[in-house]
């Protein structure tokens, strides 16, 4: 079969592969109709992760129910199904409370396994024709209509960035009412914009340095900052102190809390200073702590990694990176982080999908064919016009 | 001052009674802008429940402050402000733990205390020019614009009906994704289907006999279940299956859940039965316990008294009714009831209104004068063209 | 093999019965050392459910891993396990969000499936010498030691009995501090003081009608109260009233709380009126209406079914009975139900056994051959000085 | 009235001050019958907050009602009570939400207010023989007995270090049969443990370099590790691997999970090296980042600051400190951190005292004299013998 192989950094190539196949009693074989191309790929193709070249990249896999193995029960052949990027057993002490993102049996180095990714074990990638599914009765989630159809793009994000983005204000603990700011105007934190104003939050702040991000963020009712023109923090008091209604709706104290309630890192370590272009890994955390009121909620879902070649130091290649804990303890902050355990989301979002409520799918600029998906690495490398790209097979 | 007095089953008349004024030190004087009739109004007006002869009644408070006591201090003359129905002290060991519906110490008699109502203390109502407000500084939300503005009916809203349909959600958990089916369109189920739609629900169905109230809650978003028309578990289940989508999209299993995740009795011990004219108070229990789904979450906001002298019998005059226990025991499901904490949700509905993510004043179909509203009370028992009524002194 | 068969009402045999055996890839075949019998067993025995004749009963197994199935993974001949008594699949809706005894695939007539029960599914039951054990990977916790030896009781209590209390705590939401009273003082109303003690319940009550009962319910920490000496609500409140510290304590508007903030009901619908003697399925509830505290959490744990052909009545036989809604309502108390999902506590219980901080094992009073087994239930359906039983193997 | 007063770094003096008074309609005069010395003044005592000369410390009061305001309604001359640290209003945003540390009203500069303490608002402290409480209906916990009883010293400590340990348990989200790592044997170290086990935890390690403090933890049931004996993650890791019980429990995959589920920073920012002498302060956040399982949650209760006079540089001035972000993230943790809302636990802590269940009365190593504070400080900031002090008027 043919696959987009990662060769070295700003290097991969579609090959051909052996075919992916069933290799367990509990697997599925899925031949992919789309299969997303992820920021966290990213990481990966500059060189920025412990990933190693020959491996098969893609963890946003959907498509058609080829074959399956003799246990799987609630899948079969035919079936349209999405699958989350992360790989559960579903029966180690972690899945069972949830935590599917750190399954401790589908990944010998660690706990959490995913598709195609470094250091989540040794499992093929997506994006490739076809892909082998273990615990395919918990992976898959089934969808309805045909391959390629209307939904096709709404669906995909099911797989990895819809619910990405969902947990990151879950994590934030986004509530009807609640003020938002969120870093990062990639897929995930579009998404996650998307998320938070599903929850029924009264103000959305969507934090990023392109123009054409910034414009997506708004069309999803956030408000839009560009961090260049200033610092972000200083930018959201600013306008929340303008707002006439609000202002007149305080009561005495009330001042002191001029920020957010929930702030969302949807940047990671590879966050940006001011100028847009020079590295800052604590950039985003600064700012945060600046933003949020005190007993706010924050979300970090951008990666945080503590293996990183390309860091400029020791200390950054072990993610050890400065941190204001004094600022955050004194407002008495809650921060949940990490990866997100697909499972715990997958039928809420689908259903809200199904219903028309959620359109997840507007947030796609550029749906290409595998052989052209090495020139749309380099163009997302950017992180200006490629909001979200997907390989479509259909 | 003019006041709404209750003088008998079916007798209320507005007359001139003393003023309000301060008369503990954290006191505030309110001149009332606006002021709800209650659907729970209805059950004292209808002699359902022991209250006195001569009680005014109103607990939907919104005004301007006219004066304060010396221990208040958040509070100040002018202050535009809407005030709970409930009367919390802040102090006690309900209202620390958040049950300000529960306050121990606003009520000689009970649990809870509240404006104008029976068994909840002696406080006078709020269907009146003056309202003395106890614990100012806890009971009033500042609000921004001016008395009489297009906002009017949105805030005034924030006293009970908006609080309690969203506590109904909180009560049955709806998280976006959920199902949900709320008993009774009155103005206590509309704004639960409101508030349902703010949280993310995928879908809504709202159950009642009266094609106004149906057709309003359509206009919210919600799928209108007329309940004459046959049982109206059986409707929603059969909706269910005749979507197309929804049956392709289940695995082997799901078929075991064809209800709904969520329901909501905003109906109470007058329920009606099939006919939509006898009365039959364990109707709607039964109705919620066939149409939900196992592992479901059931929230009654409907008030069920243990004091009704117009219930048909001994028992039901006490409150105990038969409820199928063994179903909803056999299905797993959680039940949260009783009265909302409005403080708990004050501030975050009031914000979703400023940033106009939340209008519930579209359920108001009456406005009229204090000296109408005898009138008024009648038409509106007949439960069906009055969806929401307000007494409007600006 | 030998096992234990329900052949109709109060009439259960040991026969030779086809050996258990792996049919599915993801099975374990166990060689039980324990199996217990369980309250609900009685439910059957006395002919109260819909069970047919034939099967075999016991839903509480333990035992050393015989053979596994060719997908099973993290389970291996030899391993000691103890085995939940439902029976999920890990991979459905229900199973997904924790909701293990709501499995939709392991019983194809309802939600939630086990060995040996009434309406639970076509599964064998464990009093015998054999279980076959589907998804094997997802049932077996595994223990230290060795078959027979000091913590035999201990552990075979968590397949069932221990969860099971545990999971009443949780319903009812007990906190360290809590006042809780416990309706039963059968196995499971026992183990229910016990998890309570282990959460840290300031006060814990426990009723019941049998000395032999009581007095073990003393043992764990709790105060004993014989309902037979009169209403249990009144006698909790009166030794509160006589504790000169908790009145000193009180600051006005507290004595509004007169009984407890937590209530569990360990006995279900073969409640006992007051004489002890007559069935009365509302009894319980009856009195936790009583003297549960405004804004206080139920739990139900005894069963209460929608399928009892012993009942006195059409509405009894349904499951419906008469409750005291309005009561309940009036003080907005929360009211979760249904069956153990033990997959959610398995880990956490065994852990504290092994730290020697729980010691379930302490209520066991029978200990008895399979042969014998008939005989002990017998003996065990007088409710009194049999209070936990277990077949032993070795 | 005698007050200890902040002179300057490492000098504090008793002298003689304007006696407290009731200043507002809602305080009370409380006379002090215990008032503690807490391990965060030393933070001021050793220089290293902002706090100002001339500062009446103490923010633990306990004693008799003197006399109260006006406005004063649940507390009354001759109640003995104890009061929280924080000083919250009841009112506020943060107040209604729970949240009374960060009460927006009763400190003119920050969101939170306190007795005596540094950036806290203008209140006195408590090492003094008067107090006054403001808004004494919320803030007084009324006590059984009398002054200098027997539970005198159990009852002080609800005024800060029991509940503040108990909120660490909070914020690590400790359960029947977690792992608790607990950094710091300090009081609020030694409550910390003593709140687990009275959760239920299965395991609780404490790391400490002292012996005195260490020898404490283990009567409190605690596994004591002397950090400077080497690196406290890997002991707790070494003697959880070599228990033998636990390795046999092991299923595939959760030797990736061999520290522990919970930790809890009680040190803050004044942390020391492996030396146990050279100021280190990320060191404790480094050895949790290690010692936390997958999963794991994490509290910080010990104070991070962002006002450090004493720092060793400008970036540990603001608090901006360097943290393995890396790690926690990889390992998908949830942090807590920040002050106590004391009164959340206030009722259900001393409810433990009452019912003998909770003892934390046991750490208290010295009572003096007010006159004899200033000896004291000096000894307690040896950080060893004095595990914690009291300040005795009876």
């Amino acid at each position: 079969m043919r696959a987009l192989v990662y060769k070295g950094p700003q290097d991969v190539r579609v090959e051909e592969v052996p075919d992916a196949r069933i290799e367990e009693p509990t697997d599925a074989l899925v031949r992919m109709t789309s299969s997303g191309i992820c920021g966290s790929d990213l990481h990966m193709y500059e060189g920025r992760t412990a990933v190693k070249p020959g491996t098969v990249l893609g963890h946003e896999p959907m498509g058609v129910v080829l074959d399956v193995g003799p246990a799987v029960r609630l899948v079969k052949k035919g079936d349209r199904v999405v699958i989350p990027f992360n790989i559960p057993c579903g029966s180690c002490l972690n899945c069972i409370r949830g935590f599917t993102s750190g399954c401790l049996t589908t990944n010998p180095a660690n706990a959490g396994a995913a598709y195609g990714y470094a250091q989540m074990g040794p499992h093929r990638g997506a994006q490739a024709e076809l892909l082998r599914v273990p615990y395919a009765d918990l992976a898959c989630l089934k969808l309805p209509g045909k391959p390629g159809d209307g939904m096709e793009d709404d669906f995909l994000l099911l797989s990895d960035v819809f619910p990405t983005g969902f947990h990151a204000t879950e994590l934030a603990m986004v509530q009807p009412g609640s003020t938002v700011a969120i870093f990062g105007a990639g897929p995930v934190g579009l998404l996650a914009a998307h998320s938070a104003a599903l929850r029924g939050a009264a103000e959305i702040y969507v934090v990023d340095k392109s123009g054409a991000r910034l414009s997506l963020a708004k069309r999803q009712g956030a408000i839009p900052i560009d961090f260049t023109k200033g610092d972000p923090a200083e930018q959201i008091v600013e306008l929340r102190r303008k707002n006439k209604e609000l202002q007149q709706a305080l009561r005495p104290g009330e001042e002191k809390m001029p920020g957010v309630m929930c702030a969302i890192d949807a940047v990671g370590y590879q966050a940006f200073g001011r100028d847009g272009e020079k590295a800052e890994p604590s950039r985003v955390l600064m700012d945060i702590a600046k933003v949020i009121n005190a007993t706010g909620t924050v979300g970090l879902i951008g990666v945080y990694t503590h293996n990183d070649p390309g860091a400029k130091d020791a200390a950054e290649r072990k993610g050890e990176i400065a941190l204001p804990i004094g600022e955050l303890w004194s407002k008495g902050v809650t921060i949940g982080m990490g990866q997100t355990p697909v499972k715990s989301y997958h039928y809420q979002l689908r259903d809200l999908i199904m219903a028309k409520k959620a359109r997840p799918g507007a947030i796609v600029s550029h749906r290409i064919s595998l052989e052209d998906a090495p020139k749309l690495y380099k163009e997302f490398d950017k992180r200006d016009k490629v909001t979200k790209a997907i390989v479509r097979f259909v």
